[in-house]
């Protein structure tokens, strides 16, 4: 027996990561990556401001980081509303996650997902010895009624809801949210990923920070283009946001991570631009798609999800020969979504690689069926 | 009671922080931090050439971070002459310290440390329901054959020790700690926090990766002038550095992080210069503190640990009273040790004015007794 001991729940884990990295492929495959269209990171970069503050700041980098977060906590206060006391930041959305399993479950409390919804929420859930349930998407979408039932019939502890959905690219109505939220019993904690929200339609429910049971989890990661700095927010009432004080690392965020994220905010004509880029990118990609025979789902995201038009094993065919092709993408793989692949919105010129390889790839995964 | 319940071990924490940094003492007391040498940074800032790596670097954040940190881990193993799984890296030794706590600890394990030394660990330990058992230091230095032996007695499951240590500044030569780690069981996990090795005499014992109860925690943010950025390494068998893979954020370790460690690891003339700089610096605090009357402890940090030459409450009087004047300093807390408090090494600017600073606030500490 090899020694010290892990805990129970560490020895029962693999040395998994939930998404292979496009660096990781590349190393193993030995294919450079030409177009970066998988991680539904944003291409079109951060605000110009952003770079320009960053390279202002980089002699800065001896001094720790504000344990406080306090200046970035402050002005996303002021945008959203509500006080900075209902705000935590953490090291991206992934970061939030890991803490927040940490705060609610025990090993053998229930948490209900979808099946084939965001895997990094699951794979901290296991990582606490969560007992997960899943509840199928209905059509392309998250199924929020069912997710409420099920966390119900279960005296679940958690349940996790993505608006816009990864990696569907659907979206509910801030009314369909609130019916969502309304039908979850209050001993049950809501985790609704908003990841996405900046390109959707409309904002989401109000925020209502009196709820005792609805975190509201936001990135830096996707329209604000810093996917690289890690920022991530989390939006509850004071005792929730509070919470994370109490088991966080509280010097975690990096400095420069602080700094872009309050210029990003800052720089809200960027971020109109970026979105309208976005939705223009995603356009493309329903028109590649179409060009190639294929449907492209609605998406309110920063990503499009194609219908390969054929079963699973084939859109894995796809998605291999766009990366000999060195074009990166992913695709979700639960079934019923697994003949999906997933386009992230990207500048013309990787758009322009994706036409290209493209119709090869098609051509490939059905000859090798 | 307020819903969703928190887990046992969650309701039982504080919402604390294990360190109130600078900017926070700043807006409470609104006083302007004038020299910053209180939190053991390096003022002397990172190498130029890392300066201007991260400013190239700035547009490329809107990718996330390569998620097995491999250029940094395969540039450490090569320098260290291990393996590249012989390492973990993490958001700082703070990051790293929480994962291998939750890797190892269930509620009532026992953990043996000094009382007095670095408070973040005590703070992860408890966050995961460990049983904190403490060694007293004897005169300045951390004990390790008290700690060994106390490992031994409660049958521990971890034991840390600092070399270099925090908050004292004293250094075991590289056998003292290998008789300790012979002298520790098999079963129990030695932590040991090398955050200062680069400014000590030597570096510790060879690199024993066979040994399975052996982790040694490394970071940039000392002599490397990286706080900012939160980067820390952990060298240990690959059973143990493996091991991280299980619960670590795989995304946590920002990209401008990953990128500044590289160039600061590439630049060793730097390095160099910057341990002469901080040891210069030393002499410099030591001096300062003899033109007062004062003892200052021998170092192999980046710190110097004075002696008031009082009691603990008169020590608080000078730090209060240096805080007055802008000048952040920190101290012990721990009895026994908290007659000191602790300079960092710093620039000429920085140590001007702490010798200007020092005799009005040890004649305040004086008047108010």
């Amino acid at each position: 027996m090899p020694l010290p001991p892990f805990t129970p729940i560490v020895e029962a884990l693999p040395e998994a990561v939930p998404f292979v990295g496009p660096e990781a492929i590349e190393r193993h495959t030995g294919i450079a990556t030409r177009a970066r269209i998988g991680a539904n990171e944003s291409g079109f970069g951060p605000s110009p401001r952003v770079i320009a503050t960053l390279r202002n700041a980089a002699p800065d980098v001896w001094t720790y980081p504000d344990s406080e977060n306090y200046a970035l906590r402050t002005a996303l206060a002021a945008q959203l509303g509500i006080a900075s006391d209902e705000i935590a930041v953490s090291e991206g959305i992934d970061g939030l996650m890991g803490l927040l399993v940490r705060l609610f479950i025990t090993p053998g409390d229930i948490v209900v997902t979808s099946l084939g919804a965001y895997p990094t929420f699951n794979y901290h859930v296991a990582g606490f010895g969560g007992d997960l349930r899943f509840v199928p998407y209905r059509d392309s979408h998250e199924d929020p009624e069912a997710l409420a039932a099920m966390a119900r019939q279960t005296n679940a502890r958690m349940v996790y809801l993505a608006n816009p959905d990864n990696p569907m690219g659907s979206f509910w109505p801030a009314s369909d949210i609130e019916r969502f939220v309304d039908a979850v019993p209050e001993t049950c904690l809501i985790v609704l990923d908003e990841a996405y929200l900046e390109t959707a339609s409309d904002q989401g429910p109000p925020l209502d920070t009196d709820r005792p049971n609805l975190l509201r989890l936001r990135t830096f990661s996707k329209a604000y283009g810093l996917a690289g700095m890690r920022c991530g927010y989390a939006i509850g009432s004071r005792r929730l946001a509070g919470a994370f004080n109490r088991v966080r690392n509280h010097f975690g965020v990096n400095k420069l991570a602080q700094i872009a994220a309050l210029a990003a905010l800052d720089d809200q004509p960027y971020l109109h631009d970026a979105v309208t880029a976005i939705a223009a990118a995603r356009s493309r990609i329903a028109q590649i798609a179409g060009d190639n025979g294929l449907a492209a789902l609605p998406s309110a995201t920063n990503f499009v999800a194609i219908d390969c038009g054929s079963d699973g094993p084939f859109a894995v065919r796809v998605l291999e020969a766009l990366g000999q092709q060195g074009v990166f993408v992913r695709k979700p793989t639960a079934p019923g979504l697994d003949h999906h692949i997933r386009i992230s919105a990207a500048p013309q010129r990787e758009l322009d690689l994706l036409s290209e390889a493209l119709p090869l790839a098609l051509r490939q995964a059905h000859s090798a069926a």
